[in-house]
């Protein structure tokens, strides 16, 4: 494996909380275990980036796309009054893009989700079907 | 002026809470005044956009180029740990970026900056060396 090419895996952390839904041409596509909000992380795959101005320009041009993409996917599949988008990472390092689906109604609303309310993880029977209609959006191709 | 292209204007409460620096082909830049953390806003100069999705694909483009730039020029201008990038938007509708210069020492770490602390304004004595050496760094042909 050349030195300049590290190979890049997913954060443990983002691996414990979240479900992996499939990846796009950058990034792995995950579903946070986190009822109160629709909430996907796009982590792009390259090793050791931690700001998106670690990524090269075009890498760059492409998290927008998947940025763009994963958002309409997200409004397309569920109910919601406004996205909140953020690469934040001052607890994981690895480079992660939140793509929340915020509803009025939504137990945060209108603060950031970030430690604003306990976790409440899915039920199996609820994370199924949207893990589903979430890669049905997202993957629409592959439907 | 033809309806389909209507007049852009900074939205009240994003003029009141921050200091104008300047104007990027898409986006006004802003510096928050808020003394807490080196804050700026990319705002683009798009009538009744609120998503980033709502910016068609060339401007999605331009966006993210001025997010990467404008993330360079805050982290060259001040000393940081950590970029904070986040379109958020759950009470001020106009689309805006917040571009954040976080530290380990700020009064917010690690937690994300909205709500956390009160803010600070800057005293004019920091503020204008503040400003001059921000517009060097995001538009260094014209220093």
């Amino acid at each position: 494996m050349p030195a300049h090419h590290p190979v890049w895996s997913l954060h443990p952390q983002l691996d414990a909380d979240a479900v992996t839904l499939g990846d796009l041409p950058l990034s792995r596509v995950l579903l946070v275990n986190d009822a109160n909000y629709p909430w996907l992380l796009l982590v792009p795959r390259r090793a050791n980036a931690r700001e998106i101005i670690d990524l090269g320009e075009p890498d760059q041009a492409r998290l927008m796309r998947e940025i763009a993409g994963t958002s309409r996917a997200l409004k397309a599949a569920t109910t919601c009054d406004k996205l909140n988008v953020a690469a934040i990472g001052n607890l994981v390092p690895q480079l992660h893009v939140h793509i929340i689906a915020r509803r009025h109604a939504d137990p945060a609303w209108p603060r950031p989700v970030w430690g604003a309310v306990p976790r409440s993880t899915y039920e199996a029977a609820a994370l199924e079907p949207l893990v589903a209609a979430l890669r049905r959006a997202i993957w629409p191709a592959s439907a």
